[in-house]
């Protein structure tokens, strides 16, 4: 399948990276392709820059929003929570009728560490870019582990833990399921339409404190139910 | 020990009971104890009366929650989230320098199901109640699954699963561990300050559409860590 990844920083690279060793044709979207293929500077985190990983993926084609957009059968949005509306609603001719993956979050860094949200309890990430993008079939997932475990959920107890889905689309949530099971999920749960983003957005405050309590981010949640 | 119960609702039953079934001397306090002994009628989730459940629990003794307040050595508030810094306030005398066990939620359901949060994102009820009672010690836990599930976590999956505590009190934070081990809770994540409330109240959006999805309040989070 065509699938395109909008985003170079390290979700997005995790997503391109896993989605070509899965045999599909990946483009990487990014801001500015001049300037990521030729940045060789470490990013505020220590992170190797993105044209090093671009080296060792040379399959991955890196090109503009828009021609990723255009690309994809399904596109990941994999941008900061705070300009993903923005740069959507710009691409909104390219992405017509097709699947959004949204797994971004609507983190606040601007008040220090652990950050806020920018959006919550009666709204969501993933619903502003569904009214913003009316004919994008949106889902929300993905966005609720470090995206080491994302690609790779088998990392984590023989992959027996929980992801979870949001959209208003059943046969788009079907597709995105799929997936979520090539990536190695199994425990995939539909929460059922756009609007319960909401919840797994408001999982971001206590991740970042289990992040503190436990010192690593290879966790996640494992829905545990009464038989 | 003397533990006294705030709340004479579904919650703080499962908690009276419990405690008093663990040995404890146990008082409920009520907003109106009279009226909480005649009151015959079931409520609107078409629980039981109260004066039904405390005539099978004659050991737990019904008083006002001054004298609830009064009477333990710790105190578990099992209000509603939208009175429950009023309340604690009037009672600022009686919980000095005790330890209160927060188990409130901040729901707000004026604006219809699923509820959304009165305090969320940069504060929390937890905080809100450690600001206004500053000799009080609160200990924000107990928040994240069902009553039942609160009081016998043995009835799901063996007890393997997680529950979280908030609180800038070392000590307080080992004596409520203890409780919740004699609850028969394992895996107790201790999450750091109060200000962690944030993110266990925060879970509320996710735990209310889970309930819708699985059909069922008889599930919870294990936090699953590679090891």
């Amino acid at each position: 399948m065509k699938i395109s990844v909008l985003g170079t920083g390290m979700v997005g690279r995790a997503h391109a990276a896993k989605l070509a060793e899965l045999g599909h044709e990946v483009m990487i979207g990014s801001h500015d392709v001049t300037k990521a293929l030729t940045n060789t500077a470490n990013d505020s985190m220590g992170n190797a820059p993105f044209v090093t990983w671009s080296g060792s993926h040379q399959s991955i084609k890196v090109v503009t929003y828009a021609e990723a957009a255009q690309h994809g059968e399904v596109i990941i949005d994999a941008l900061k929570g705070e300009i993903a509306v923005e740069v959507l609603k710009s691409l909104e001719t390219e992405l017509a009728t097709k699947i959004l993956v949204d797994i971004a979050n609507p983190l606040d860094f601007s008040q220090g560490m652990p950050p806020t949200l920018t959006i919550c309890n009666t709204d969501s990430l993933g619903e502003q870019i569904q009214r913003a993008l009316l004919q994008v079939i949106v889902v929300k997932t993905l966005n609720t582990m470090n995206a080491e475990l994302q690609v790779n959920p088998q990392l984590l107890a023989d992959g027996d833990h929980s992801i979870f889905m949001s959209g208003n689309d059943q046969e788009a949530k079907q597709k995105v399921r799929a997936l979520l099971a090539a990536y190695g999920w199994r425990d995939i749960i539909d929460l059922g339409d756009i609007s319960t983003a909401r919840g797994t957005e408001m999982l971001l405050p206590i991740w970042l404190r289990l992040w503190g309590a436990l010192k690593t981010p290879m966790f996640n949640f494992k829905v545990t139910v009464q038989s």
